[in-house]
């Protein structure tokens, strides 16, 4: 089931990625051929999602070896060109662990066998990771099924920013229970918080759950507290980039907010995500870095000079997530526990 | 003490509207020569803010009856225009209170002063208005005296949407108390919430505390909770425009998360009105209706065709309001108590 363009595509040994900052209007790839394209395009944000990233951050690292691979000083630049693609994004923790596999594929491998080896493995997180939206999706319907639909039948979803099909692969993370429940008939409404400063939720979720045939309102980030008033809404699901080991959900700003608001309303609150977004190494979201953008992104539109605070990513702490929706399975409270479990 | 440009400006027996649509752009007033001018103005929202409009209504109506002041068909005249003028913005309850005030000073007058009378009256409102800004704002003097600055000394207030002098008159509701810390030498830090989707933070807003000299930082809504999560703000201060019996505040959207996140991290949120906002009639929040506005205001900027949920305002239900900054001073709850002292 391949619902939207894939956000990342590998074909006969050549990258390109989906140029999203052109959606909705215009669906085009983009040729990467060097690391400096990748870096490029994973900083302007045509390719985003952690999952996403990490998977585009694979192939790249191939892309780039293909240039000096059987050289003498392989190893050399195979560590320069690994410092430069994780410093792209911070706080994705799928880059570091995608370009930190695909580098280890090589270092295990004889010296003749490493490009090849690099390549097999970034395959390898590709198809992991359309398996993995799978089993995220199953892990979804499971928690759906324990609620109650509204009077008109349908199940009322909200979500923030984009962690669907153009943020990981084919069915997604916070997308994945909503097109294997559509899939197997039932009736949802999804709202998509327009998520600003970007907007990914308005040209990227809205666009995509409308391609697939899924019912959805567009909303201001600011209303949603209004529109889980008035009961319209059963649940939540948004992804993450990274999970601290206490539960602290780093995800895109605004996603603090709606948790709130679903906390404030007793709404189910999940968060969908691969076992690779853990990262055990941050022992609460105070340990996890966060990124801060350009005025730019926020003033564009208004075009005035003035001082700008404009993070990327919010903390969401573990107690206001009902669920964690994963590749292996439900995982509920209390985090610490379950988390660990996932590492053993 | 004129922090800014007026929203409306009577000179010489002459009426101007700043045209806040062109702000941060360009600061251009229009002449108001007619009652058509002023009904265009209205609702194209060159004016807004329920007091400006309410002000530049009363002005307007002088204009058109000096055109046929000391005829015989003057009442008939009146009637009419006033009329067309309260049916330019139906909800703005202001409009109708000033424009009623001033056409009953030309009824109550004798035939030759009726003009003259009217004059007065509006000069009063606007006078009246003005006053009002200045008693809030020294009630909110009061209660930001009570909190501790950061450790740089300023104090870092959070506002919503534009209750300000652009919206009011000259100190403006929420920034009157801005305005007077900021005379009396105090260092502030003021955070402005873009407000989506009309963007009345970013474009009004901020360029009004820019213009005053007062440090001001914009955010998008959906940072606002991570923005208090971090320390840096000790209070919020928005508008309203209806307060119900019960103490619960409907405002711009977006203005019930931001109280909701106030509530969280335990940080005071103040609202900041003339008494003429507190409405006996609604009992509670969920009396007061709520204008949803067009799916364009949200989606222009992406341009895509999807189904929108837009309300313009919110509730704040009273539990999550520390006190009313009046003219009539500080309310504190219980305010069921307290809001029918003031009707009394």
């Amino acid at each position: 089931m391949s619902m939207v363009s894939e956000a990342v595509r590998w074909q006969d040994q050549k990258l390109s990625l989906l140029d999203q900052r052109l959606l909705p209007h215009k669906q085009a790839y983009s040729a990467i051929e060097t690391l400096d394209d990748a870096i490029e395009n994973i900083k302007r944000l045509s390719v985003r999602g952690a999952p996403a990233i990490g998977i585009a951050a694979a192939y790249a690292l191939c892309v780039s070896a293909r240039q000096y691979a059987g050289e003498a000083d392989f190893d050399r630049r195979l560590d320069i060109d690994f410092e430069r693609l994780i410093a792209a994004r911070p706080t994705a923790v799928n880059l570091r662990w995608a370009a930190t596999k695909v580098r280890e594929a090589a270092i295990n491998a004889n010296p003749g066998d490493a490009l090849a080896k690099m390549i097999e493995e970034a395959e390898t997180i590709h198809a992991d990771d359309r398996a993995a939206c799978r089993r995220i999706g199953e892990a979804g319907l499971s928690v759906l099924a324990e609620l109650t639909p509204r009077a008109d039948g349908a199940l009322g979803l909200i979500t923030h920013c984009n962690a669907g099909a153009l943020a990981v692969s084919e069915l997604g993370t916070a997308t994945a229970p909503m097109y294997l429940a559509h899939a197997e008939g039932q009736k949802l409404h999804v709202y998509a918080d327009e998520t600003r400063p970007l907007l990914q939720g308005a040209r990227l979720t809205a666009w995509e759950l409308d391609q697939a045939g899924i019912p959805v309102t567009l909303l201001c980030d600011n209303a949603a507290a209004s529109l889980l008033a008035s009961g319209e809404v059963q649940a939540a699901i948004v992804g993450t980039d990274r999970v601290a080991a206490n539960g602290d959900v780093a995800n895109k700003i605004g996603t603090f907010p709606l948790a709130m608001a679903c906390q404030h309303f007793g709404i189910p609150f999940f968060v969908a995500c691969p076992s690779s977004t853990f990262d055990g190494h941050s022992a609460t979201g105070a340990d996890i870095p966060i990124e801060h953008r350009s005025a730019e992104e926020v003033i564009g539109s208004v075009g005035a000079s003035v001082d700008v605070y404009n993070p990327a990513f919010d903390i969401t702490p573990a107690t206001m997530v009902t669920a964690f929706l994963t590749d292996r399975g439900v995982l509920r409270p209390p985090f610490a526990d379950s988390l660990n479990l996932l590492r053993e």
